[in-house]
């Protein structure tokens, strides 16, 4: 079944125009080139090139792929932006105009992508603005891990890990180092990074159909960020796995794509495609940093999880890693007003986490002077089994509730209602004083609202907070107990 | 059909406190209380209660919305941020435990979107702490614009536009104003900032099926960031469409929302719903600002775009406009070292766009004394007759090459070759000189080096360079012009 992909753009032809009118009105950093539709580049505001002192740095590629390369244009990083149209080589005018419009006497270094269309564009560029008078290296990025050499005469693909060269490079140019030293150390990194990714959904182009190549509960892996079919299509399998399987493919001592061995310092990056919620990058994070520490027996000393280098509205993620030494951290860690280059992602690392604070109150001091009795009395027997049957009931019910909630809100009710009759059967066995009805119900409101958040567990705190004042008031006014828990009942 | 959704994850209870160890790791400068599952709380690493000489500034409330809030937490904007399960509000204790580890002498706000779940926990949290000596002011923020006042008990409901206000809050408490003041602030900021959204899918919790609510082609308006069904469904329009929607509905005088008349200045905010690619933001960024300028008289002072209160996997974004006088463009323009409030978003704005630079070459002086004859020769006439025919054949298998493509490649052959051909049609009618065949291909070269990126382009550039060469060795060696153009036949 293939349908029209939805998408909040006008017409399918403007969008990277569009997006370059968007990108400059947010970042007054940020300027384009007047030469719409051809010429799409987007340079620095604040770069004149017949005085710029700086090695320039260029990139740019087929479009797509946002925020690279315009979001990373800015002082430390890239000069210029060429972008193509979507997944298309920028033609060799636009590229010229780039080099025209940012480089200086020190001369401007080309980052490109290992593709075909690519080379051969930046390629011709680069020999014409030779023929013009102006100095300028180029350094190929081919950091794909996902097929096992040889990769034919094309080689091996650039993916994310070009952003990585990037920042190298344009830190690099901004201590004002030279073209040939500058161009040295974006090779130089550029032979340090591994790039695989896996894709939960094929991205779809602006005006064309979405593909259903990938069925329900399928995931590509080792996929191109073009929509290029992955290298190997499996069973979606928990995010763990995943990242397992990707870091001993980069790593993998057979393939040797990349020199990085056990006790080496390296950089992580967690790369989503798109459509990636953050929370997903941030698992596969979580999960990529022991990883690589236990396991591969590697220091990791940066990680940089978001979208860096996307594919549209593909959902899944690609992970880089690449073998950093001194001068590698120092430039990731320079600053940079690129704004899309992530920040507060260098510094000492504290201890991940600390302590719940005490509260002041009494409130922890109740729970360990409070013990479940040794002998129930009949009361409390009651009261045990009524506790019992309620959160059973919860617990049974916990499907339907979920359902019935997801047609007027969220779908979460049964879950939470659920954790709160866990937390109860659990707390009851350890130290809830069941033969005093007053302070289980007290007991049974600090459970719920220990694990339930939502509406729903604050209306049973304030709930069980009334049952316990009435239960307190009816125990002082001397009531018996058992008449107070008839009325429980 | 409703099939389970894909999510790079693993156990579905365990998001929340995963992509906790994930930010961490990426973010040295963070921190979180060491309560999993139930405290699921993240603090600035630098921060010790004790001694902290500045007002907290606290937020939070369901998960699903990354980077909000635990994304924000740094220097300059939140000291702390309270997480709850996906979509339900965090438990009092987790409050109060975010409270009790951030709070000096100076006192804490809150800053709170007006759902019933988070006003009750939060609530209950803030007079606990009060009960525990803290100093404690709690603002809430409701910035909904999609439904008409009155909008019931619970009010208008709080959307990204939260984000602005924790900006404004956490700036204000870092040059050292007292709590009063912060909160005073927040409140102001609140109070003149609207949102409202758009959607084009429907998001999936972790674990739980996808909804087919939206069909094909449709989208819903003025939708909540837990999935809540929008205020109307409607056909998919063009994004100009939408946006204008958007903001007539935000900046509505009858139900005077936001208090923003014509002269006035603004903050805007594009803000993407989780699935929803770069390009497309800032599309809409590049339409809402020219709107609101010339349409609705504003100045518009800074543009944010970018996903910052997101609803998981989402398509679609929201708009939030918010007035903005010389002390919020200072909050806003304060440094902060919170790692997803948007970098390089002030300063002055210079023009968006300069012109290309000219190149020293002789390309373009060839375009201007090159002209069409007045009258063609036979053998021009020729020519012209095949270069339309070639054209108009690519021009009719667009569609074709498009789709052959797309089986093994990124399905944009046709266009790149129409538009080509499309440029060669126009600019032989402008000024190729068709009575000299080997200029006019030299010229076809240069139409395709202009608008063809991609390989295909390249190789075209490649191919006409030669065979210019070649007619050109050809007239030189005598050959006469009439063979020559038959060998190019």
């Amino acid at each position: 079944m293939a349908f029209q992909g939805k998408k909040l753009i006008n017409d399918p032809n403007d969008v990277v125009t569009e997006f370059i009118e968007g990108l400059v009105e947010t970042y007054p950093g940020l300027q384009y080139l007047d030469g719409f539709p051809e010429v799409k580049v987007v340079i620095r505001a604040d770069v004149i090139a017949a005085t710029y002192g700086k090695v320039a740095v260029i990139s740019g590629g087929g479009s797509g792929h946002e925020p690279a390369h315009a979001g990373f244009v800015g002082e430390g990083m890239l000069t210029a932006a060429v972008c193509g149209d979507i997944f298309t080589s920028p033609p060799v005018d636009s590229i010229l105009a780039a080099i025209r419009a940012v480089t200086g006497p020190l001369g401007c270094l080309l980052i490109v992508k290992n593709y075909t269309g690519d080379r051969l564009n930046f390629g011709l560029a680069a020999e014409q603005a030779k023929s013009e008078g102006y100095k300028i290296e180029s350094v190929i990025v081919g950091d794909d891990c996902a097929l096992p050499p040889p990769r034919g005469i094309a080689g091996r693909r650039g993916l994310a890990g070009t952003v990585l060269v990037h920042k190298v490079a344009g830190a690099a140019a901004a201590v004002g180092l030279s073209l040939v030293d500058v161009a040295a150390e974006a090779k130089r990194a550029s032979e340090t990074v591994g790039t695989m990714g896996v894709a939960l959904s094929v991205c779809t182009l602006p005006g064309q159909v979405t593909s259903d190549r990938l069925g329900p509960g399928k995931m590509e892996l080792g996929l191109g960020i073009h929509g290029e079919p992955g290298a190997a299509v499996a069973d979606l399998q928990p995010v763990d796995v995943v990242v397992s399987h990707v870091l001993n493919q980069i790593l993998s001592p057979e393939t040797n794509y990349v020199p990085i061995t056990r006790g080496n310092r390296v950089v992580l990056m967690i790369n989503g495609l798109g459509a990636t919620p953050m929370i997903e990058l941030m698992i596969a994070a979580g999960k990529a940093v022991p990883k690589l520490q236990l396991e591969f027996g590697l220091a990791v000393e940066r990680v940089y999880s978001g979208s860096f280098m996307t594919s549209l509205d593909m959902a899944g993620f690609s992970i880089s890693i690449m073998k950093a030494d001194q001068t590698i951290l120092q430039r990731l860690d320079a600053p940079t007003k690129a704004p899309h280059w992530p920040v507060g992602t260098d510094g000492n690392r504290p201890p991940a986490k600390i302590p719940v604070p005490l509260p002041p109150s009494h409130s922890t001091k109740i729970e360990e002077s409070l013990s479940r009795p040794l002998q129930l009395s009949p009361q409390g027997h009651i009261l045990e089994v009524a506790i019992e049957a309620a959160a059973n009931a919860i617990i049974t019910v916990k499907g339907s509730l979920n359902e019935w909630d997801s047609k007027v809100g969220d779908g979460d009710c049964g879950s939470t209602m659920y954790r709160g009759a866990i937390a109860i059967l659990e707390d009851m066995k350890k130290y809830y004083p069941l033969n005093d009805a007053a302070e289980t119900v007290n007991e049974i409101g600090s459970s719920v609202r220990r694990v339930m958040g939502g509406t729903s567990g604050i209306l049973y705190n304030i709930f069980f907070k009334a049952a316990y004042a009435q239960l307190k008031a009816n125990a002082q006014s001397d009531v018996t107990s058992k008449e107070c828990e008839t009325n429980l009942m």
